[in-house]
Parts: C-alpha cells; sequence; structure tokens
C-alpha cells in the first residue's frame, strides 16, 4: 500500500515534469489546484500535496502563500542541457578552443586549455587572503574601487618594473578585469575599425577573436624561435601601414620561443620609423627562469604598452589585468573603463591578488611551478616522441609545447575527433593567420591527463582517411 | 598683416588637424604637396610651409627627406571622450560624477554618487560568503568560471524572473562584470558607429558615456512622471529610425519615476512597428516597494533585453551583472565576452553573490534597506525644502531626488563651487543629452552627510553671480 502510494506520487511528479518539460506549463504558469488535480488524475488529495511538495523541494515549481503552486523555471530538464546549443557542431575557429575548455566538464582532459590545473596554484595563499577579507572592512567588501585600481598593487607591479629597469609612476598603470580586456580598451583607444594590426602567426588564438570583433584588418608575420621574422616583418609594415603590433614576448604563445636582443631592437627601431604603437604582453613572464628580452623594457613605456595579468600564475577565477603606459594613453583608458565598465576590478579581487603577491609565499609559489614545469616538458615530449609528434623547440619556461605532426596529419581533423572522445586539444590553426599550421598542435603539459588521452590521439591519428 | 597670417597658418593646421582626426588623412599618408595645398586653400605657399612646419613641430606630421610630409599617427588625437588633466579642471561632462565619486577620499560627502554607503549593504553576509568560500574547493578559487557564468546564480536569477511571468531559459542568461559591461556587449553586438539611440532625457549620464565611446549618435526623449513622453518618443522614432532604446524603468534615474502601464504597451508597439531592440536596465528593480511595469516582462525577452547588477543591494566591490535575451543573442554576447574580457565575472564573485542571494538573510536586507530609505527620503527631502529645492516627484523608492534649483541657480556652478570644499554633487546636465536640465540637481538621500553639506550648498547658492 505505501509502495502503491509512493508509485502514485512518481507517477503525478512525472506528470508534471513533463508538462514543463513540453513547456505545456511554463515557468510562472500556476499548477492545477490540489483538489482538481486530484480529480483529473484519479487519486487522493494528499497525493497530489506529497508531489507538489516534493517538487517543490526539488526546485521544479514553489508554493505562493494563498495562491497556490507556481513553475519556477529552474531546473527544466532538456533544455538546461541544450544550453548554447551543442558545441561540438561548431566550427573549429579562434573560439573554438576558448569554449570548449571553458564550458567543459571538469572531468574532461583538456590538454589543449591555456592554464594550469586548480591544485597547481597558490590555493593556501587565497584561502588566507578570503579569511582576511572577511575580517577587513566594510568598505573593501561593497564599496566600488578607484577608476585607477588598488593603489597598493599598482605600486608592487612598479615595483617589479623598477626590477627589470622601467622606471614608471603610478598615473602610467591601471588595473583591468583582464589581460584580454586591456588589450580591449587599448584597441578602442588607439585604432578605429579597417585600421592595421601586425601579430604573430601563430599567435595567440584569442588575439584573433579580439582584433576581429574590433573589425581591424589582422596581418600575420611569421615567427621564428628568436621572435618575428624580420624580413617579413619589415615587408609587411612597408606593405600595409599597421597602427600596431600586438604581441607576447616572454615565452610567446603557443611556441614558448622568446625575443633575442637583436629583433627586439630591430622590432623598436622599425616601430619608431614608422610611427607603429608595440602593445607587449607578458603574461607569462614569471615562468621564465631569467627574464628575457622585452621590448617595454628597452623602449621604456614610450610607444611599448605593456600588458599582463594573473591569471596564470595566482588565480584565474579572481581575475585581473593590467596596463602600463604613456600617462595620456593611460588617463584615456580609465575613461574608457568607466564609460564601457563603470570601473576596474572588484576590490574583493586587487585586495586578494595584491595579499598575495605581497606575500612571501609568491616567490617559492613560482619557484616550485617552474621546476614542476621543467620536469612536465620533458616527459610530455618523451611520451609524445613514439607517436611522431615533436617540438618545434624546446622552450626556457611555461606550460605550452608547440609541436609538429608526423607528415599528412591534419591538426584540425584530430581535434575533432579526439572531442568526439571528451579529449580538448588545441590544434594549430586556431593559432594561425595564414591557417599555415595544420601540421601543428599546441600541448599545455600541466593538463596531458593520463595514459587514456595519448590512446585517444594514437586512435585519432590511425583513423587518418589518406 | 602678421596677424592675418598668423590666421591663416592657424586654419590650415586645423584643416589638416580635422582631416587626421576623421581619418580623412591616415597615419602614413602623405599630405598635399605645398604647392597644392596653397593653391586649393588660396593662400601663399609661405603659409603652407609655415602650417606643415609647426605641424611637424607637434609631432602630428613628419617631414622625410625629399619625399614630403606624413601623418604620424602619435599624436593622433586618441578617441577623445572627456577632457584630459587634472580632475578638478575637467569639464562637468558625463565623466564628471563618476570619476570625482570613484576617486575621492573616503571622508568626502558625496550626495552625488549613485551607491548606499558600505554600512548599508549586507556585509555580514558577505562575510560568511567569503569564509565559505575559503573552506570551498581549489577550483572555485583558481579556475576560469564558465563562458556564461555561474548555472546557480543563473537559475536563481530565472527563478526569480519567472515570479515576475518572464518565461527564459538557461540558454538565455549570461553573466557580465558589470550591468555597464552588459550595455557594452550588446552595443558592440547589435549597433555599429553612426547607428541613432534614444535614451531618456534626462538619463543615467554613463549611458551618455557609453554610447559615446561607441560613435553612436544619442537622441534623448523628454522623461515625464510616467515614463518617456510618447509624442516625442514617437517623432523621435520617425525622424531619427534608431536602432535601440536604452532606459531604466524600475526607478528611473536619475527621477525616480517608473512607467505607466499605457506607457510601457506603448512604447512596445512602436517598437515593434519600427523594429527596434529596446535595453531595459533594471539595477534599481529591488528597491521598488511592488514591481511597477516592466518591458521585459510585456515583451517576454523578444526585442526587449534585460539587464541588472547587485551593485546598488548587495556589493558594488564583488561586481556582477546580467543579462537575460534571445538565445541566440545570448550566444552572440558569450562569443563577444570571451574576444573581449576571456569570460565573465570572477567564480570567487558569483559563488559569493549566488550564496548572499539564496540565503535567506538577503530579503531581510531589502526590506530594511527600503524602510530606511523611505525615511531618508523624506528627511532629505525637509532639509533641502528650506534652500528652495524641491523634488520633482517623490519617488516610490530607491535613493534619489532628482530636484528642482530655486530660480536662476545653475546646478553646474553650483556643483563647482561645492566641489571646492570636497563636496561632490551631481548636477542636472550630466544626465541631458539636450544640456535642458541646469536648473536640476540629482541627490543621494543615503549619502547626503551631515550638516556641512546643507551648509556648503547653502554657501554655493548665495554666491551666486547675477
Amino acid at each position: 500500500m505505501a509502495d502503491r502510494e509512493a508509485t502514485r506520487t512518481e507517477t503525478l511528479m512525472e506528470a508534471v515534469r513533463t508538462k514543463i518539460a513540453s513547456r505545456a506549463l511554463a515557468p510562472g504558469d500556476r499548477l492545477p489546484s490540489v483538489r482538481r488535480f486530484a480529480e483529473t488524475m484519479a487519486v487522493s488529495p494528499s497525493t497530489v500535496v506529497d508531489a507538489y511538495d516534493r517538487l517543490a523541494a526539488e526546485g521544479v515549481i514553489r508554493a505562493r502563500r494563498g495562491s497556490g503552486f507556481y513553475v519556477t523555471g529552474i531546473n527544466l530538464p532538456p533544455l538546461v542541457l541544450a544550453e548554447r546549443g551543442a558545441p561540438r557542431a561548431r566550427d573549429v575557429d579562434p573560439f573554438w578552443v576558448s569554449r570548449q575548455s571553458l564550458d567543459a566538464d571538469p572531468s574532461v582532459p583538456k590538454p589543449g586549455c591555456g592554464w594550469l590545473p586548480a591544485d597547481w596554484m597558490p590555493n593556501a595563499a587565497l584561502r588566507r587572503g578570503l579569511r582576511q577579507l572577511a575580517r577587513g572592512d566594510d568598505a573593501v567588501l561593497s564599496d566600488y574601487g578607484s577608476t585607477a585600481g588598488s593603489l597598493a598593487l599598482r605600486r608592487l607591479l612598479l615595483g617589479r618594473f623598477a626590477d627589470e629597469g622601467i622606471t614608471a609612476t603610478t598615473d602610467q598603470i591601471m588595473l583591468t578585469n583582464s589581460g584580454t580586456q586591456a588589450v580591449d580598451l587599448i584597441c578602442r583607444l588607439l585604432l578605429r575599425p579597417g585600421d592595421t594590426v601586425l601579430v604573430d602567426d601563430p599567435c595567440y588564438f584569442n588575439f584573433r577573436a579580439l582584433l576581429r570583433a574590433h573589425q581591424l584588418k589582422i596581418v600575420g608575420v611569421p615567427y621564428t624561435p628568436a621572435g618575428p621574422d624580420m624580413t617579413a616583418f619589415e615587408q609587411a609594415i612597408l606593405a600595409e601601414r599597421p597602427r600596431l603590433y600586438l604581441t607576447n614576448s616572454a615565452l610567446h604563445n603557443p611556441t614558448g620561443a622568446s625575443l633575442s636582443p637583436q629583433t627586439a631592437h630591430r622590432v623598436l627601431s622599425l616601430a619608431a620609423a614608422h610611427d607603429m604603437t608595440i602593445i607587449e604582453d607578458e603574461i607569462f613572464a614569471d615562468f621564465e627562469p631569467a627574464p628575457s628580452p622585452r621590448l617595454a623594457v628597452l623602449d621604456g613605456l614610450h610607444r611599448v604598452i605593456r600588458i599582463g595579468s594573473f591569471s596564470k600564475t595566482l588565480s584565474a577565477s579572481v581575475r585581473c589585468g593590467y596596463v602600463a603606459a604613456r600617462a595620456d594613453w593611460i588617463e584615456g583608458l580609465i575613461d574608457l573603463q568607466v564609460a564601457t565598465s563603470f570601473g576596474g576590478p572588484s576590490r574583493v579581487t586587487t585586495e586578494l591578488i595584491a595579499g598575495v603577491l605581497a606575500g612571501g609565499s609568491y616567490r617559492k609559489h613560482m619557484d616550485d611551478i617552474r621546476q614542476r614545469l621543467v620536469r612536465a616538458r620533458k616527459s610530455v615530449a618523451a611520451k609524445l616522441a613514439p607517436l611522431g609528434i615533436v617540438p618545434w623547440i624546446m622552450p626556457r619556461g611555461g606550460f605550452y609545447l608547440w609541436c609538429r605532426l608526423p607528415d599528412g596529419q591534419d591538426s584540425t581533423e584530430i581535434a575533432r575527433r579526439c572531442m568526439e572522445e571528451d579529449v580538448i586539444l588545441a590544434p594549430g590553426n586556431v593559432f594561425s593567420v595564414s591557417q599555415s599550421a595544420a601540421a601543428f598542435m599546441r600541448f599545455n603539459v600541466a593538463q596531458l591527463g593520463g595514459e587514456r588521452v595519448l590512446a585517444v590521439l594514437r586512435a585519432a591519428m590511425a583513423s587518418r582517411v589518406d
């Protein structure tokens, strides 16, 4: 009897769920009254009450005092799964890797993604910071921050710049919500749709997405192990008259290469001769064992704008980027950030980051990470070798290996096949303006996962149709 | 003679500067030869040489040996949004209030600012949330969030929408870094430079700054206590064919008015007839004692895009906004957010907000705030009355009083004088596209401060030069 009662309750619940799923009952709709539903379904009112209460506990419906039960719209079963359409159906474009890897289930291996696993990050320091904030001022918890962002964090950054030989003042630096937003604001300040921008080929795929969003003309310059190919770079400047060169010189993404001193000097000389501004993204700088030549340092922040963030080294959840540049540009960028975001990163964020950076543990954390990555780069290169996958160079630091696949393999096809097996890769052409990197793949050595990934990769390469 | 010569030189210089600013002459372009330009402008060649030399000295153009003058681009006026220089020297433009109030010393009274004092906010709940995060998962502390933002927080919002009668699914909502960023992304998705946008006159000053940053044409429609003036609204649509109407209907900023049901229906009918999209910013909705008519509810998120944030009710430090709209627009907005910010708000932020919203204390907090604000509105109105400052309407909720000053008083001048005494006000014309609100001032009743502010205000009004 109790069992039969339970089954009846289940049947009623399922009937309601089906109506909601089919949209016969929409969010906000009132459910039938207990009496009417009991009659319709030929059950006792108490069974209906039981079913409604249990659906309410699940959050599918909710009671309103004196007026019955209503569909909440929460937990709509099929539509939740269909969130934003089937990602797998999308083109392998510059958004492909971002959206696949950001939206993947945490259990899915992501050798294509651009960050370290959560358990590599300085979580103990972050936890300490959160507890400290919980004891801190009301104003930090609930007020807006200043328009340029936390003075303490800006000073910390200026101190680090001074160690490199860059003399800059607090009006030459501002905080942003991310490194990407930093580039975005600069494009808004200095460029107009149709302007030409030079990038490296290959380059970070989201540079391509961002420049496209600004309707800019993107011109790629082949990248060599010492930086951009200078013959091609000069030709591109003469032929295309670019306003801007967007690059990351310390452990270039995706190749892991760094600028040679000669290339750095030559890039700056050409930029000066042709009035070109440079954005230098140094997001991977802290992964270098020792600093490589940097455009912003040689130039002293005149025509070079330095940007960076803490997403790779400290936390990608607590997001914060920065821009260092000429003071008049910073002034314009701050206005733009007010207009388009009403200010910069959260005070909770900047306090947390400043706390971790100022604490003694950050340097130790980065030392550990660098050593761990030396081992991981070697180990992953050794695992890929039997598959005929060979690093283009062995980088001095960082977590990327830019690898050439065996002859005839197409990395886009392999990435598609591996996606079917829930392994997310970063195929070469998402990084390439000229679409000339089909034979390359970027591997994140900290995210390779176990043997299954290698097996899936091997199978994907074997299933090639000649 | 020398004077006339100087004027001619100036005219030529200005002509070149205008061509550069408008991009008729792009960086790298060669200027007309001295002889040709002299002919075109009907001046002597020596005047052109003089003008070119002076522009070269300014760095706007440069001579190349034997080949003429070229635009450098180095001093190309960047997208100028506001006058630069020391904050006090700045024009009282749409940025004035934002930057003054965001960057002011905490001790400075800010009756012009747009938020509640820190000690009015639910800080105990925020502290609990931080302690909980400090005990939580590594991934929340250091991983990127999903591209649409926390599913838990989106579901909470959808539940609230369902209570109002809006049927929406999780693919129709995304989280952003702020309400402002939400509007910014929508402008990027749907508009192009030169498009026309309708706003209320007066409207939130940062709408003006934001639309200017997008190089949009801004058309104001006079606002009445029942919403936009419908005769003017229809005329503006017919004459200007705007692509978008940007408004906030629940407790309109700065007036505190709300839409009447008839106005709401009429706005939507006109929008449908002329294929106009609407952004409805409901950032002040939770301050209403009961919901007023809402465009997004009547329309069901077809041509109306709902945006909002938690900065006014929960925390302006822990920043997070949202957009609810058609699923295909959300899909496009997410791509844009990835391209320009590499994702949405921090996971730490969204976990914290979801925690506070889901906890039982938020409803109680808002009940308290609403009651406190009823008293504050009355009390501030009573304090302003002896100065002859009278609210345009007494709003049903919120923290703004939009007040008319005594005859002959200019609110911009008064704001300037009060700034000298470290009191930050929000003069009417920063809100007015037509610059017709010189007789108005917006007061934040929770930020009026003590008797000193009233004394400073009285003195500023008394020092008027007739």
